[in-house]
């Protein structure tokens, strides 16, 4: 068996803690202890691009246990728990490829490496391996059947595909389901974009100017995490509508321009580029903590910001600040741990 | 039996409201059943001060099944409750000397009239009562045993008589009592205020910018109330540790300088006199709504406003509008029926 | 001109509180100006049956002032502001067909005269003009361009009506527009519910158990601002997925059987019929008050009550108590006061 | 220079973070601006027991730059920084005696190192230096001057000593000022007992039912931020005035007997012993997770768990999990790293 994961010996920690995920999946065990005794999957090979988390694993060894032929690849090059990846390889016997941390060069391989597996069924976490099947390996759309998106980033990419009559196969938008955006993306990215500021920073919130750009499902269950701490909570928001909504909860709003200025703790959920660029650094007062939760890397112009930095270093794990050149100093996230999949889950910048 | 009233035909309602208010009173039904039976204050003659309400009443009448001879007055000239004091003449024999909206001199010719009854117990709120008892009639205090004092602006004042000396009989602070302002000045005074704000101008919370001048028990209290009610608070507070409170639970905290430039809604609950002033008046919004909740009627300088204001009028119940002379409109609330007897229940202008 | 209304005297106070409403609507005083310029309405018969409310006042007055012939009745025979209704016959010469407390003939007779006026327009809310357009009125159909319908329970009447093709005129479903449900069901139902069951019980809700039926857009506004005051709130739901939102927002979820035992509140927003009904009153605690907020007088089984009861009387202004046989005295709320056209507004049990 | 601590090749990943934390201790960096020039504290001895963390760090160098002679002990075994306590012997030249999980053993060990520098002055936090210190090394209570305890469990303990007449030298309650037991034991505690939790097991709060033991500064900080991650907060609470306010704040108050359960975290809080015990283990759920915030590790019987249990295993680091005989697992968190000095800040079971 081909695989690329970072440690082996990782494997039996990971199964503890895939364990422990599947203790809040009592629908998916369910599912697993019929699909063991049905086999619906049988001869089904399936290539999945997703957060190899604990969580995705469980989903993984279920869908093996249906029958199906499984491998694995990460949609995001930081949110890959390597434990996990071990256990799936040691304990499942499922191709991985995917390592905690690892350069865009190995993230693209691995996506090429787990679609060799010549896969039927497509699962997908932000477009990335339909993508690349639709391009470099268009030779290989013919052998599928369909697929999954999870995110509405990646929702929004195919039905881009598919207006342009594209999309050479049909996609189950995964993230219209009412429990999926209803419930990840509000409380799931709200807690677990928290839990990862305050892990990457361990600073307090309480008292803090929270500045969330973007109020739609994630943002506004981050608006209800960080309020819910203690921060007084910034919304930016061009949508009028949405906008407005944030008002009539209890949240000022502010264009970016101006908040900037105030926050103490930006955090970008909006699926747009450069939400906050170079005049807004310029704007921010000293020590300001800046972070994506949004899927894409973009939100934040991060090349505009080195461009002013006379210096960055590293000062804690997932942190980096950035020195501007009249002497300020900016802080910029630059990621953390994700710990569970979530669309609206970050990536953020890697050297 | 002498006493002055609105209208005694009220006091079948009275009853029956008094009675609704005895609904959540279950502590004072088992103490007027002890009492009724045990009589301990037996030919005590007391004379009470306080806000004229339902629940005053049931006090009133707990205390004469104890055996006691009362009096009653009322300790601000906007809260009382024609009926309840209807039905505590007709129905419970109890003088009461107060009518709603009487003016500044009937209300002080009611304390008057209080006093006459010579008693030896007196109940106060807001240091009314035994402020003339210290002052216009002093023979009386001879026959005083002690008193009560609702309030913390009553508390204050005779705190500082018994710096002086000058305090000539002992008196219960009530408002020390835990259960009084944790629980009165903090859920009562917050959900009051509102109420009294909403059903004077029918406007939505939602959305607002709602200013707090004060972040003592009262303002907490307002303040948890009116962000629950989905407006975006701000607090003013020029005690260093409550205003470090106010930032550390999420509110923004400004001087009223910048925050009269800000605010849809104003609330007063400091104590202070003249909280709200010409300058701040100057820089509001047209439309702004200013009100008081504190105790007495000097948070807001009314005075100042009328002076520059070209036209004054009553365009609701309890709603007073100015219109400035640059012709710009200003709105003040001028006062709204009180709820139950609470220390910072409001006192508003009354012309 | 044909109308009947309350008491002519009241439209110099009632056209101060439509002013008082209007500057809240910025947007319909920026329309009024424009029409009355344009007169997109020139010779247009519009029938109106709405909340008639200082709001739905300045609408009328728009239209007219767009060129159009108005005629308003009645959508609720509990909400109508009589010197709303004064001052649009005095001031502004629409015919208005509406007393607040008419009884149920009143309410009909007055629908009626409100079509004899022939409109090619109609507005409704609750869809009872549509319906009565369609049976004893259906001669009528022919001149009819157009119609809107403001609330959920309206739009699925005539959605059921369009199924059954029986449907004889397009109608626009107001609700359908974000900002009619996610603004008017959710802040507005909410504060007003709120202030409403405040203003007719004297209660206070903090430290409550706050029981609502319905996690609908209504049902989540009410939630907000009962926690908001401090309530803990239980929500019943037949919809699993919005009991999973009532969950993942923090409250206890319930079946009504339980919720009973529980509750010093229960306010229904469903649209369902005897969501509360006899095995829950005699579930309930004594002094229990019930209220509904739903478009129609309907969820609550009040007959059933009434069955069970050895005594019923109005204790406070729409406050009515009905004394169970087996001697336990329970709490009927049966209306109050609406403040603003709501579609979720309340209507209650009328004598 | 003599110490103990895990690497002291830490130090300069240390120095980073006692960096970042100074940026939030902006008056401490004053301070010690102040101290380095005027060395108020020179030739001063001071034997320091504290959460040996980057802001106890912090503190250190700023006692230091004023002249005293520093050495450093932990107040708790698991709260340890190991990297600030490497940057501190590397970088200040302070002696340490703490490593992160250090056995009960080492710790006293590493108190009486402590003691050996003479102090003149002494810094508690849970009081254990000073116990030591008044009984197996009393000969050097002759040399103190006085010193400080930080949290609630210390001044209690030496009120105690005090009454008793047995504290032989003076110590400020540093509890005792408002802007400790406002800020960090509410907001502070609040923040890092979630955080600790939400680490250790990864699970989502929202939706949860979050019981917790205790009302008091703690135990409503956490409260406050358990509501805010969208759990429903049920408390326990003996104090029946502090056990009112949380009903009024809007909690379920229930006696952990029926609390048990119900709930799927618990938290103590109380400073109490054997909050949660035998019975109330056998009630929880499979799977509830269970753990301490207060200072000492004795408010959970782990024993009695323990003596019921047919199994435990560490499934996630600080996570500990016990099966029942009778086949039910019960989860037993036993720790996490604390991240800042916090009174109520957890110790928890190391077997």
């Amino acid at each position: 068996m081909n695989y690329d994961i970072k440690d082996i010996n990782q494997a039996d920690s990971g199964r503890l803690r895939i364990e422990w995920a599947e203790e809040s999946m009592p629908v998916l065990k369910k599912i697993r202890t019929r699909f063991a005794s049905e086999k619906p999957l049988k001869g089904i090979n399936i290539a999945a691009c997703l957060h190899v988390t604990t969580e995705t694993a469980a989903l993984m060894s279920t869908l093996k246990a249906g029958g199906a032929d499984v491998t694995l690849c990460a949609s995001n090059p930081l949110s890959t728990q390597d434990a996990a990846a071990a256990s799936l390889v040691a304990n499942d016997q499922i191709p991985v490829f995917a390592i905690k941390g690892e350069d865009e060069k190995t993230y693209y391989r691995h996506i090429l490496a787990c679609l060799d597996s010549r896969p039927q069924i497509t699962m997908d976490d932000g477009a990335d391996l339909v993508s690349i099947l639709h391009t470099e390996r268009s030779a290989a759309v013919a052998g599928i059947i369909g697929g999954t998106e999870e995110t509405t980033t990646g929702v929004i990419r195919l039905r881009s595909l598919a207006r342009e009559q594209r999309l050479k196969y049909p996609i189950i938008a995964v993230n219209d389901a009412s429990t999926k955006h209803f419930f990840d993306n509000r409380y799931g990215t709200g807690q677990s974009t928290i839990d990862g500021i305050v892990r990457a920073t361990n600073r307090l919130l309480a008292g803090s100017a929270f500045v969330i750009a973007g109020y739609g499902w994630c943002g506004r269950g981050l608006a209800m995490r960080a309020a819910g701490m203690g921060a007084r909570v910034i919304v930016t928001e061009v949508d009028h509508l949405k906008a407005l909504e944030a008002v009539m909860d209890g949240y000022q709003v502010l264009p970016m321009a101006q908040a900037a200025a105030i926050g103490d703790f930006f955090c970008t959920v909006t699926g747009n580029k450069h939400v906050i660029r170079k005049e807004h650094f310029l704007a921010m007062q000293d020590g300001a903590i800046v972070s994506n939760s949004g899927h894409f890397n973009v939100e934040i112009a991060i090349d505009e910001l080195a461009a002013m930095a006379s210096q960055r270093r590293i000062v804690r794990p997932f942190v980096e600040e950035f020195t501007l050149r009249e002497g300020r100093p900016s802080i910029q996230r630059d990621g953390y741990e994700l710990r569970k999949p979530s669309p609206c889950g970050g990536i953020f910048s890697y050297a």
